[in-house]
């Protein structure tokens, strides 16, 4: 591990499982994984090339931030996450809906071939709708003490993980979104504690975790948000202006991942990443 | 549904309903639908290509926001989509109209060969006049409480929407646009809540609604905007630098739609898009 | 009217009056009209090009914007609009000018070949010197009520227009530029309102008008003006990095027009647009 | 000048005085005069090519805005034209210095060839030292009335350019620069009447005025500064990123010029355009 | 050293220790060292093709920062610094760890092979946890005197800082990272005091140290940080559009550095840089 | 000097001292001297190629700004600039370091072959620690009036500059860097005032000074920085994304330099500057 100047040695460099790479040039110097790592854990997704782009799926406890534009499935990848897991590992799963109500999300899913319904009933599926934290007024109170109403939020939600948490002992958790809550905090230095209290109490839980934020600009020179340093792993989703949508792995910690963009279609299944593309 | 790494199966991505595919590339990566989609069912536009873009028309239910440039055609679009809906549907529609009032909106799309008189008289059209509401002033009572004008506004709006919900139980509703109501609120933090409940307000109507919205830039890189998260679909319309009009189709809840870029016209009989042409 | 996907028919596609168009091309792909249009009366600009590519001139009882950088034309281009209407067409004709006086405006319009001090005496011309109003102080009284400064140039610019019009009935009216009544305003959602007072009371006069207003920023993306949506109408006009000078109209309620930015030169006539060539 | 569609005809274009057109495109689009202007007299510049791109000089009685970049030669440029005027045409010229002592000003322009010494000798230039101008406190006094420094500020200058023309009677007036007073107000809605208060205290000197103002950013999409509307003409120089520099005149009322950027060097003459060169 | 215009002799600039230059450009100008250098010890950081960088380590006694985007291995380039200094030059080490607790950290180190647990026995590292600082509310008592609270988190940072120094006298010193610190002054004239504290409280100790900062924004035009002034060197890790991993070294003061932009790949063995390999 | 138009006349375009132009293309057109100037005496940097580009050196008695981005070698300019004139031409010199203590700067510079250890034995160098001041609290008392801290710094900084000069009579002035104190200013219309009173203090020696200062952003189009306009000459110094070193001249008061952007490395002698390079 001395200070030697290390040559680009093609046959030192596995490929990822399933992956082709069929040249080998400076645009593949992503970084990808020598051997089978056996400390952590991976959690499939299910998701057709993203798994492979994973090295196997996320690491078991990890907390991954989903930031996508509008339109670009982030919602459907985190059931995808949780249906794969209830249905082919009877993991327990819970989904935390912050944006809609149980009944419009089971209907979407079902279009999209995922019965929720039927897992709610076989026990390893919840839905938790927590719609009615983002309509806590500005001003609220506890007993007699005042509180502001996004202190409240931020409390609630995370009862309300640790409440489903003790009842259902999740594998696999989803909070979808955190913008809501991240976004009454307009100052990075009141923002970023929040975000960290959320973090670590989905870490406090031992399950895996995605949670969906917002992007909020498009184009490649972009200010940085930061669930992306506070969270453990960040997944992006974009649509280029042409109309092709791009998934990249930008961080997860404790694995070595498939950094590159690759291109995405939602179709009848779901998300489907076509790992052995470019996208440039 | 396991990790596999899917290539790009050509054979397997049936093309939209009307469209060509000249030629398969990554260029042509952009979500496409499997199968007929039998779960919601889709209300046509009437607009040419459109209806292709939306794998048939947009879903029941859903509110869509149709976010455009200056000039980009959002009401002629929103007009059409009405149009069709009561003409060919028989359908009851409804159009509230923020920015103009009813002679200039009639007379103009009379222009285009829309005649709104004859299908008011007939009872599948009906125009609320809601221009009233963005000249409510800052502060205004309710009885003796006073209220701040812009929450007034917002409240008139929601018992617009709800009183013509009573009346004439639209299947289409149009609300033509948001953004003066919307730029009320200057904090994103104050902004969210208000367009939600706008949306919610819709949902709840149970018809197929559009609203539209105003693009605050031009150029690739831009800040995307609160509504485009909130909303269940969005459309986008743009002037490129040359002149060349371009719609896409960023998010649409529960359908499979084509995201590319598309280039499109208005002509004497509105818009017109070529769903086989690409942009750039 | 189906949702058919159209093909590019060139043949179904007429040419604007006066123009060529050499190739068929998607840089093509402009709005132009299929019929000659006969809702809305045009009025001629008389500027050669421009009236090619507004369909024949400006809406009758349209309120346009004319949005430009330094330098590009805009007072030009309103009193040629006028000066057209006066001679060619005995109409009534307006200029309010809040930029600089009379005899500036004279002079430097007759160096363009424009005599509007015998317009003036024929009575087909009246030049309004509103310069005043931008040196209205920030606090003012009107009796024994302190009224801000501000509001009291709106309604002063408001009373000029309403006594104008009384007076003299005009056709067309210029109002060069709302700019320093805008930026009065430096918050959107005050500066949304008092755009939307003016354009109504120029509504309302019936004439057709023009106002213009100072472009922000150069560049291709750009923060959109407030103006952009209020106006019924917006011509872009701006100079490229080299020198070129390029006219686009971005909107034209009612109209089928041209949206190809084309190359515009100002010389002793006044401004001449070449509405067969492309910019980019 | 009814609404035809005027073709390109290179015939018609007559070239700037002093210059070469090699070939006709689209980039040479620049609007040119067609005939020698005879309302507005000129002053020559003296500075090789630029009287060319003017179309003989500057136009009579007009204020113009020279915009550059740190090191772009505005101060030269503003010299060169006193200096022109008062060696050549025998024309009284005052520099109002805000930026520099008298000493500085003469010493460095000697070493460009330019002796202002003799020239004050012999009653044809005056240097007015204004730099104590942005040295006036916040708060100062005047009797016993306490008035904002600014304002103050503001009132000096426009007293001294007052006592100038009484006392002289200049034909040619350079004010270099107006930034110190210009960027005290920092709020847009404050910065335009200020500087229109100098623009019209200028005017209403009669001579022909030039002021220089600093560029506030660097590339090519950049805000515009309120002057750039508020000037009758502007000059803007920049450096480009590799070295060259540049000059346009992006507006000049009254004046059919060359809107071309256009290299230019600074060598112990002062400043040299290449008005026949193109820069991109 | 008189002001000769040098011509590149490629013969008189020797390249660096272990680094191979294949053709001589202009893009092969970056700064490096003719003779070894002697003044500063320097020490390896055992990343392969790093310390070629950096002329064979970090100058013993430096201040570094390593400012990077999420997931570009700003830890992982720490820990490996550390690291190699305790097992191969048997030297204290400390890392102190303000975004994760001490468990997390082991535990994902030894994913990349080094076991910080053993080292802790052995005497050579320590793990300061300082998570708790991020947490401490922004009012608090020392006493009974009220203090704002982040100046504790400052007070208590660099208290931990002393501590550690007399505990271990490390010759090594990581902080990762100072951004929850740093971002409690959004104003940046209290933002720089707080760094210079910081950088000066670390060279106090005389070990060689690393800081880690989170870096604003993507693509290259970006503000400037100012902790890249205040630190005595930079290096900036950044994850390209297309996926490819990049490091620089922007600032080395006692050093002469390779300044290109390298590729580098994080594998099971940690970071591994391409130093022969261009990055555009 | 009559308004003719130029052509390029490569044969009366003299090259710089030591500088070769091999071609010339309108890349070529940068300001260079005719003429030998003998109006301002030069003090030479000793910087290999930098002398070049400034026709000779500095001119004497100018306020020269140093803006550069970080570990671009700053201070090592302006070393080599001070050990040049103490060592070839037994000038007196100071260095007001505001960064780094004299142990610091001196270790440094003799790792970079300049003893100024020596030098200020020899009494040609002195170095002024003014690193207090950047610690001078916000609220300080003189007497018992309190002061703003930064006040204060300004005052202090000025008066060690005022002592420095009666003591030593230096011919060559460094202040490195004039960052922290303008900092303190947020505001541009109190920061250009600040400035602007440490020019002219050092105007007020009547030595060749310079000043370093901190670029704020990366990139080409960037915000131009007070500064800038208020020193007399500015150098910048950058490193482009690649990590080529550039270095340009952007104004330079009196004198006729290159304007180009040119190469520099720094090796173990100090900068040198690729004269003959293009960047771009």
């Amino acid at each position: 591990m001395k200070g030697e100047s290390p040559q680009l040695k093609v046959e030192n460099t596995p490929v990822c499982r399933n992956a082709e790479i069929d040249s080998f040039s400076p645009l593949n110097l992503v970084s990808r994984m020598s051997q089978p790592e056996e400390k952590f854990d991976r959690l499939e997704t299910g998701i057709p090339g993203l798994d492979s782009m994973l090295d196997g799926g996320f690491s078991e406890g990890r907390v991954v931030l989903v930031l996508g534009e509008p339109g670009s499935g982030k919602t459907i990848l985190c059931s995808q996450y949780l249906y794969h897991g209830a249905v082919r590992k009877n993991e327990k799963t819970i989904f935390i809906g912050m944006n809609e109500q149980k009944s419009r999300f089971v209907q979407e899913m079902s279009g999209l071939g995922m019965d929720f319904v039927n897992l709610e009933k076989s026990g390893t599926f919840a839905y938790i709708d927590a719609t009615e934290i983002r309509r806590i007024p500005e001003e609220a109170k506890v007993g007699r003490i005042p509180v502001g109403g996004r202190e409240l939020s931020l409390v609630n939600l995370m009862d309300m993980i640790q409440e489903a948490i003790e009842k259902y002992s999740p594998k696999r958790i989803v909070v979808d979104s955190i913008s809501d809550l991240v976004f009454r905090y307009p100052k990075l230095e009141e923002r970023r504690p929040i975000i960290l209290d959320l973090v670590e109490s989905l870490q406090s839980t031992k399950a895996t975790c995605l949670m969906t934020s917002e992007l909020l600009s498009t184009g490649e020179g972009r200010m940085i948000q930061p669930e992306e340093y506070l969270a453990e792993g960040v997944v992006i989703m974009r649509t280029l202006p042409k109309g092709i949508r791009s998934i990249q792995i930008l961080k997860m910690r404790g694995s070595k991942v498939d950094t590159h963009a690759r291109p995405y279609v939602i179709n009848d299944q779901g998300l489907q990443v076509y790992v052995t593309e470019e996208i440039y």
